[in-house]
């Protein structure tokens, strides 16, 4: 079996290894039309930034390892321009020659490109997109000759906000503009508050919901224009506005096409031509959670994708469908963010009915030196399985996600969150583990134990008809409070319920849910009809922009119905 | 309803406040015979260390807490030492008075107690037990008062081994003496042997294997008897040989009695007196995995038993019940060691048939700094279904046994494990996450990919019938290798096939099992008979004194069958 790979980085060199080690006799040839395979591909950033300090750290894998290790022909700067269905060859050209090749089975692992959009200016001098190790290096390289000491990020996403980080440390003045009045889109609005602090806290000038419009050469520089908002000077800029499937072998093939121009596969990796299969960032995926088609061009897909097809090519059932949950994580400074599973602009999407609970837990106990708060946000459906979470924090985010995510993946419901039983110490967690205590709240919602709502729904508060209560003490209070709020501390509340007008629906809530919750329970069993804050206080604070740009008021007194 | 709760920690505090929450009418009596309710138990080693510096630190909810916020009557210094199941009354004894005091429903959490030998000398001065705050501030003042320079901790589980790390980092020599071969009985011997290689890395004289039989005085200090062999002179000693359910009281009340003396329950948290109820570390509870009775006195059970026994008293169905799956974690100096579900030894005791697959992968992507090796054991069932993980290493070893412990919990596979989505960015983990890569070892061996073999084997391999081969480069062999192991580097392996012996079963291994699986691979498809050492020649040499000793040969060629 003679079967050739187009493509040598994370998908089509893990099927390269894994194809040898399933078949000890296939012929197999790996094409790249870049000098380099298998480079850290995640890691370009961090060169940038100084983190990674090594080119030589970048390239994981060298095309010797192949050869001798593997018995894989590695053809680098070989780029496979047609493919010959019928004839089953594929035309290569390399800086000598043009050549074609046969193949029992072939391999595409094109990978997707970054965006380039045709924005006037858009190919002048300082206008950089990073895909590869080539292009990483000549970023670092301008830096380096042209002292840049300003650099633009066009483009909110993962590789934006990492490359806007990255600068930073490198000692750039840095913008970042994003379209969107949001950066990562995994990221629900409210949670992408709290990285937007972060980002500002450290000197980036960022700038949501401006659409850059084109470039201007100016003096040394650039000026980046904007559309209907001030154009921003800088030395340098870097697109980062998403990636784009290079599908364009598989189109100019006849190949069926999916979503945004990927490659449609079916579980088997199989395009529509049954000896040609694709697999990583080109690739059409699946939700696992909605069952819809959809594109995560990320490496943890693509390695176990390049592993699947192998298995595929052999004919077992591969290890791995063309199914993808989501999880993903960055480091934004100091915080981690991270996600799995859906989110709630995804859930509402889909049509998909969710309940929502916020928590604000420590990484460890908190009588162990050292922990840090973070806030998780769980996703459940109304009979307890868990949709999706996310996560930002200082310590131990990462963590939770991946316990949520294994729970995602075997379907599990806030009842085994609240059940799970997580390691202890002092120096790693608390004997109620933030995953727990986010399975506690959902399960409380459910058993119909607390109701809850929302920041958001402090806008749809009416007060002839509801009371505001903030259940904190009065040194919390004075430092700050929901507009409206009348402050009843939990620990006098069961002397103080003639306070509260007789009929009012009771809005209440506390610093970050706990004592809002017990508040409640007060409450109810005193007859109330009464609705905890999820999340508290904390929760309004960390986007409290946010609700005042959806109320349209400025939150002096509690926003009318 | 009159509820009644015997012990203001863990279980008893944790019981109040979730009943208060559910019952805002119920009266709640709360007695703990010591001056705390609800200190930071799993914290008090740290104390001793200095890395809580204030005793305050370790008193979590103080009992105008609960008596303000939860309606909670707590009285302190007041010990329940009797039962009058047919009068429902207790009798109390507080420092000034005894009285009787009447139940509707009445929960003990009376926990567990140090055990206390009936050694010679066992009640000389210097010699301590550690249970609470009072006690850790004894041994503290202790310290301070004699200036104590040498310390010699008796028994090696978490507590002695967390005692044994703090008195050395508060500047103390400390001799760590353990009865059995290895510490921390969760671990298996193999797991346990990087533990020791750490602690005594870090000057801690840990003499295993040796039974303590007495004390006798020796100047201002202790000379500490061991059983044939030398004693060790102390300034102080700490006794942390275990613990003992303190189900006195309700032994007395004629309660029935489980397992070493705890307190029978049944899922409701019932004892055998059905306005009775137990939890905490005096309770027998049960294994999710066998189904077996077991002891688990671990601070995260015991919160949630508290819960669980507050829903059962309201009459509702409790959110947990009395199975334990057992996960737990410690700090080792730089070291965490964590473990969940079953272990080799257990599953042995148990009769459940399981596999096992030794993985030494990076805590995050190699080319990003500051990554760490950890090794992790994962033990599964033939179907795949997991059945426990051990894991020791500097970063993110928490992180993946939570893991593991949710796919535990949910029932998942090593398949599941295999195709885990889990959250890759380089500063967090590699695009095949060490769970994946435990999954994949996993996979290979039950899916026939790979045969593998196990360090223990090596003392039954025959010579005259088996080829033991070291597929690491010339380099890596020259700087040790297991002996008797002929060296064929895997990148050379496909030439020289002629040198292993026609016929003879081939047990290869290289560092940490990687490049043996490709060996594998190459060998079993050129038609040998091959055995890979799962974790490679790193799992050999972190325990190679435990392969030696069980054999009884020092290692000077291939072990005799």
């Amino acid at each position: 079996m003679k079967v050739l790979i187009v493509g040598g980085v994370a998908g089509g060199a893990g099927a390269a290894t894994r194809l040898r080690r399933l078949d000890e006799n296939a012929e197999i040839i790996l094409f790249e039309k870049g000098p380099f395979i298998s480079y850290a591909n995640c890691g370009l950033p961090y060169y940038i930034g100084g983190t990674i300090q090594s080119r030589e750290n970048l390239l994981v894998t060298k095309p010797e390892l192949l050869r001798k290790r593997f018995c894989v022909d590695v053809r680098t700067e070989s780029e496979v321009t047609a493919i010959d269905r019928a004839a089953k060859t594929v035309t290569v050209v390399t800086p000598e020659k043009t050549y074609t090749e046969s193949y029992d089975k072939l391999i595409l692992s094109p990978g997707a490109s970054p965006k380039k959009p045709n924005w006037p200016g858009v190919d002048s001098k300082g206008i950089f997109t990073i895909r590869n190790v080539p292009d990483t290096c000549a970023v670092d390289d301008y830096i380096r000759e042209t002292c840049a000491k300003k650099a633009v990020v066009v483009g909110g996403g993962f590789i934006g906000v990492e490359m806007a980080e990255n600068l930073t440390d490198r000692g750039l003045t840095v913008t970042l503009i994003e379209y969107l009045p949001q950066v990562l889109p995994p990221f629900d609005p409210e949670m992408a508050a709290i990285l937007h602090k972060t980002i500002r806290a450290h000197g980036v000038n960022l700038r949501l919901g401006t659409a850059v419009t084109g470039f201007e050469p100016n003096g040394s520089g650039l000026r980046v224009l904007c559309k209907d908002a001030e154009a921003e000077e800088a030395d340098l800029v870097i697109l980062c506005i998403g990636v784009t499937p290079d599908s364009g072998l598989a189109a100019a093939a006849g190949l069926e096409l999916g979503l945004g121009g990927s490659i449609a596969v079916n579980d088997l990796f199989q395009t529509s031509d049954p000896d040609i299969y694709a697999v990583g960032d080109a690739i059409q995926v699946r939700s696992r959670l909605t069952g819809a088609d959809t594109l995560l061009p990320l490496a943890g897909p693509a390695n176990r994708q390049g592993r699947a097809v192998a298995e595929s090519i052999v004919g077992r059932t591969p290890s791995h469908t063309r199914d993808v949950q989501g999880s993903s994580i960055l480091k934004v400074f100091e915080l981690t963010a991270a996600s799995t599973g859906l989110n709630e602009k995804q859930l509402k999407a889909a049509g998909i009915p969710f309940l929502k609970t916020y928590v604000h837990p420590a990484s460890h106990a908190s009588y162990y030196p050292g922990g840090k708060q973070m806030t998780l946000k769980l996703l459940f459906a109304p009979d307890g399985k868990v949709l999706g979470a996310q996560c930002a924090g200082e310590d131990g985010v990462d963590k939770r996600i991946d316990v949520i995510a294994a729970v995602i993946r075997l379907g599990g419901t806030v009842y085994d969150l609240e059940d799970m039983e997580l390691c202890y110490a002092p120096p790693y967690s608390s004997a109620k583990d933030p995953v727990n205590m986010a399975g506690f709240t959902a399960a409380n919602i459910l058993r119909g134990d607390m109701k809850v709502f929302y920041c958001e729904d402090l806008a749809n508060l009416n007060p002839e008809t509801d009371f505001l209560l903030d259940a904190r003490t009065p040194m919390e209070f004075a430092q700050g409070s929901i507009p409206g709020a009348v402050n009843i501390p939990l620990d006098e509340l069961r002397n103080r319920l003639d306070e509260i007008p007789a009929g009012k629906t009771v809005y209440e809530f506390c610093q970050v849910g706990l004592r809002g919750h017990i508040a409640s329970r007060i409450l109810m069993q005193h007859g109330f009809d009464v609705y905890n804050l999820s999340g508290g206080y904390k929760s309004y604070a960390q986007a409290k922009e946010l609700y005042e740009k959806k109320t349209g008021v400025d939150c002096t007194g509690i926003p009318r119905k």
